[in-house]
């Protein structure tokens, strides 16, 4: 007879075989039918399963998951991805069955299947799926043992499963399988009681992939749907998509001229065009002047640095499968360092190094004393002489290392403390071109990035001052929803550099300061960096969407392997603390990030054109020169639209430009020294003398006033977040 | 009898054998005395050789070098350079001669010698030339034959003249040698009628060197020296020496902490430490508010692009030398890339492939399905899937490639133009690691670059504004003192690019732009670049030093490679032209010029630490921080000096720091509600009220005045000009 805690921490014992759905029947029959999975200690699992196959715990802990709960989502939808691979196997013959995993907002199911699925195909899957939930058949679970899993696959013909239980579950003796009507699959669940609880579900896309993720093996179809409890919030994550499709940074940067990703130059290297380029020199101008308040001092470092420099960070050669490949100083060092290698090994004869002279000379290095009748040792001391030359170089992944180089440039005392060098450093990391995504994911990214050197005793102040920089920074552009995830130590791993007393009180004053700070915060074990623990700000845009953004992580790695010291005011020799900091986190990413949030329509103080003067006919020209003279002496961004068009198609353009102030001008109110000013939110808002628009405008852009930004109260929309680009 | 025709058109017949020296004698002994060479026909020539052997003109043209003139400068130090190696020859055995030019500002010459020479030796030496100096011997000039002077020199044991007649020289059939008493020398000459012409000179200094400049080749020992006709001459040019090197940059970074090169990070990779970047910055804000005032817009290009990028443009390979190599996206791509070549050459066997094989698995691309007994057709489609992955890059050696893709970015109407693109750009050149200086010559440049794309008609309203642009720059900086050198075509190359028509007018606009301009320029004929004329302007810095700065460059080349266009007002598409300009030049090169033109002492609107609070004692901290949030308020970089040391030394630690002002506050000041106000240059300025000081150094810093710069007369002196990194 179990006994089962529930949540308010009142127990009881429930016969033997009872299941959550048991338990919820005995509270009531719409808990029951509402019931969709449940979670046993800390485990979800089946809401049908016997609770004492489930866990040996007394009593067991028991939390009914029901359609409000996240979790019971994402049972829901691996149950569909089920429904759905059950439906084209009716639909298809000859279907192998790889996996079928949920994602942030729906799943997908990848099939071996030689005819090739497209949309057009949707309708008809679908309303197999439908007929499938009509019947509302159980999901049945079962286990096999290795061997009898391997005969059962290989019966139905499913020979990824059989490969993936010989190869990739080589350690699991015991196979679970669900059943739902015919079709079974090897799963290790939850799943939903019956199919009959999908209310709500589409299919979205179809794509390639391979088996496993790997392009070296077999290419499959990857079929996307999503799924949901109710028929309004899919209704409402649809038109959640629409939007997000409509905001699309890619679109909106093409169209309003703000960035280009161009073949010529590369993939993920971003073209700052005059626009977007005006967007990001406003940021950054502001956040220079907001640093240099704040005690920062400007640097500049060069975008390449010696390899050997990152070998001693220890970001080369570890990462290097995220880096651009070394840079030699000259086209002959590659060639040199490779012969040297064939020399040392002695792996090398005459017509290799023929190869290796006629190469050379190709580059314009005839080598033509080279002693080819050598030993071995004196070719290398030939070479030896192109040593300098084979000097290699990387385009630096991060900046940390050359700031490090910079606080070394003279000797430290602890009254120089805290020393805050802050550059916009771009920096080089070679993601895979599958990955590469408009400005969100780049090669080249630009960080808004500082590294403060402190003593231990100055981490407190300094992480509380960065954490008010960044709720400023993104107060700025009006970003008021976030939350701080703070990242500490997996207590049971031993990848972490510097001592278990460091770790701790660092821990604790970052979850101190997070806790005075009144930031909605939660802490995440096992996440931090083997170097120190972090703070990431998860910001939600004007659509629901949660962005890693600004990020303050802590580092006690460098400063030991650099051998960073100041001298303390007891005359010995101590170790700065380092700490990484980005509010932006880059200038690509946050950019593209504020094309979305605002959908390309940026409040006053970012828009790259603020103001467009609209002249009634050309006798106004003169006029329209002379005010907009003024605006430019205030600061303003500002044109003149000097099409022979009529005014309203003049402001037809201005609004499809998304420019957020009209002056129009005719006669009467040049007469009158002012303007008709539009705005292009509230439409027109009549006549006012130029010093009034003037000033009214001045104070919208000086306080950074963010007017509308079209938001949404949908949740639990991952879709556009992504990692950001942080880890240093 | 020759016929001589004198500057003033005169002409007049004189006995055969007749030298300049006679044609001077004639004129008056005291003119003959002066005279050190002539110019014949447009060339330098020996005051004493007979003019008939020199010129078969009729009349022979003939122009007296006297002492004032700056070509005989060179004639007189290149004779010291004879005396110096004959003095060397006296005092040293077994002296292999070398070679022995002038430099701008003295001699040198290279001795192949087994004792090393040290400075200590100097004073030996100058006795000994002083001594030839004094017999005041003369030059006498013979001819050889090929054969005879490889003769003559092998006698003498000079084995690296013999070298160089044999090879060097071997399209000349007739040589020509100077004696000087018991020395003799392979020369082209001229030189100085006697030695006694020598009137002030000096050794400087020793260094190595190799024959003919090649590290392959032979090392030699190069002596270097100055001459004079003036005692007061060499020793004002030897002040100024001093005086440079009192300015040297390097030691006035470090010691000022403006910037620092490590080598960890790489030689010719500046790293500017918060000061010297504080002083660039305030350099690119102020021309960016420019450029924004006169129509530009900014953009920002990563500092990479695909070699095919410059293939194109014509920068790579072509000039591969001075860049660094290609970088490819993955490390796999390098080893593929010649993995490729073997096999299309089919100069690859089993182990080779096999060496392939491991080198792929060490760097993390194990090929485990490589078809190794497949066909090299095979082997090729499998590699290909690589090909991605072999994409090459190059670090951008300029920033025009990238402009004109944004260019691209959209159609263009002649409505559009000029379109105006601006970026603070890092370039990147690999320079020999001989040549780096400082911030003067580095391998990462940043240049105040921008690329107008107009219509030819527009060249001249571009050109002129650009000019414009340069002076206005130049000024702030208080930069009065330069002249302008437009390079055009050599009119019997065919190495240009473009139509003879489009030179014509384009090298008649500039001319015509110059001239209304009222700058001082002068033409260079065969200067041009191969894509178009251009305009740079010579500054000349405090101490009379000439530096190449600002440059702007018409280019009809990246247009036509790039296929550039724009719709005419014609309806039809036409090509626009392209102009590069940098008023700065580079960053690094301007600021490291400024260092030195300042001695570090920056005008109050670039000094990195405009005032410095010193309080009298611990007490007025309060008052001090009052009287600092005021300025900081009005945008001062300022600091208290809170060290608890009286104001003498406080006082001196800021003049040393080259603070431009210094507020001293003691208790009357703090009662009168003011300050003590100290100038850097001009000491005490007694007492003031806040508000004055506040705004007499605001008028001060606004107008960008600067009061003090060590000025100097010196002309000649080119000591520290070297070529600006400009050329595109």
């Amino acid at each position: 007879m179990p006994n089962i805690q529930l949540p308010d921490g009142t127990t009881k014992d429930y016969p033997a075989g009872s299941s959550a759905i048991d338990v919820a029947r005995e509270i009531g029959e719409r808990l029951a039918n509402s019931t969709i999975a449940a979670e046993v200690d800390g485990n979800i699992v089946d809401a049908m399963r016997p609770l004492e196959e489930i866990s040996d715990s007394d009593p067991i802990p028991l939390k009914l998951l029901t359609t409000r709960d996240a979790a019971a989502l994402g049972v829901l939808r691996h149950s569909c991805a089920h429904v759905m691979a059950r439906a084209v196997m009716r639909l298809y013959d000859g279907v192998g069955l790889a996996f079928g995993p949920t994602t942030g907002n729906g799943f997908y199911y990848d099939f071996d299947l030689e005819t090739p699925i497209s949309d057009e195909d949707f309708p008809r899957i679908e309303a197999e799926m439908q007929a499938i939930i009509k019947e509302a058949e159980p999901f049945e679970r079962f286990h096999l043992s290795r061997e009898e899993a391997v005969e059962f696959v290989s019966e139905l013909d499913q020979e990824l499963k059989a490969e993936h239980i010989e190869t990739g579950l080589a350690d699991h003796e015991d196979l679970s399988f669900y059943r739902q009507g015919e079709f079974v699959d090897l799963c290790r669940g939850p799943h939903i009681p019956n199919a009959g609880k999908i209310k709500a579900f589409k299919l979205i896309s179809v794509a390639g992939s391979y088996w496993k993720g790997d392009s070296n093996n077999k290419g499959l179809q990857r079929l996307y749907g999503t799924a949901f409890f109710d028929k309004k919030d899919m209704k409402a994550y649809l038109e959640q998509v629409e939007e997000a499709k409509r905001r699309d940074h890619r679109a909106l940067g093409k169209q309003h001229g703000l960035f280009a990703i161009s073949n010529e130059v590369g993939s993920g290297l971003c073209l700052w065009l005059p626009k977007g380029a005006t967007v990001r020199a406003l940021l950054e101008d502001f956040i220079k002047q907001e640093l240099l308040r704040r005690g920062y001092e400007p640097v500049y470092s060069p975008h390449i640095g010696r390899a050997e420099l990152y070998e001693t960070s220890g970001h080369f050669p570890y990462y290097r499968d995220s880096q651009f490949a070394p840079i030699f100083g000259h086209p002959a060092g590659q060639l040199v360092d490779y012969w040297k290698q064939c020399l040392v090994s002695n792996e090398i004869d005459e017509r290799v190094e023929g190869d290796f002279l006629a190469a050379a000379k190709d580059i314009g290095c005839p080598f033509e004393d080279f002693p080819k009748s050598a030993s071995n040792e004196e070719k290398l001391a030939y070479l030896a002489k192109w040593e300098k030359q084979s000097e290699r170089y990387l385009l630096k992944p991060m900046n940390c290392p050359h700031h490090v180089q910079m606080y070394k440039a003279q000797p430290r005392s602890y009254r120089d403390l805290p020393v805050r060098l802050a550059e916009f450093g771009t920096v080089y990391r070679h993601e895979q071109s599958g990955e590469l995504n408009g400005m969100l994911r780049v090669r080249g990214l630009t960080q808004d990035d500082a590294h403060l050197f402190c003593t231990p005793e100055q981490v407190e102040q300094e992480f509380k001052d960065t954490l008010d920089l960044v709720k400023f920074v993104l107060a700025s552009v009006g970003l008021e929803n976030y939350r701080v995830q703070l990242s500490i130590r997996d207590p049971g791993s031993d990848k972490y550099v510097g001592s278990e007393e460091l770790w701790n009180v660092a821990e604790a004053t970052l979850r101190k300061v997070l806790q005075e700070s009144g930031l909605e915060f939660s802490e995440c074990e096992g996440e931090a960096a083997f170097y120190g623990p972090k703070a990431d700000f998860m910001v939600s845009d004007a659509i629901g969407r949660e962005w890693q953004l600004g990020t303050v992580q802590l580092d006690y790695n460098l400063p030991e392997r650099f051998e960073l010291e100041y001298v303390g005011a007891d005359n010995q020799t101590h170790r700065p603390v380092m700490i990484h900091r980005a509010p932006f986190g880059s200038m690509e990413r946050f950019v593209g990030m504020l094309i979305e949030h605002f959908a390309a329509a940026f409040p006053l103080w970012l828009a790259p054109e603020q103001i467009r003067i609209l002249n009634l006919n050309d006798e106004m020209l003169p006029y329209c020169e002379e005010v907009q003279q003024k605006f430019r002496n205030a600061g303003f961004r500002t044109t003149i639209d000097r099409q022979s068009a009529n005014v309203k198609k003049k402001i037809r353009d201005a609004q499809l430009d998304l420019i957020p102030y009209m002056l129009i001008i005719g006669p009467k109110d040049k007469e009158k020294g002012g303007v008709a000013l539009r705005d292009r939110i509230d439409g027109d808002l009549g006549f006012m003398t130029v010093e009034d628009a003037l000033a009214k405008l001045t104070e919208e852009r000086d306080s950074r006033t963010i007017r509308q930004v079209l938001k949404s109260d949908f949740k639990g929309f991952a879709g556009g977040a992504e990692e950001a680009e942080n880890e240093y």
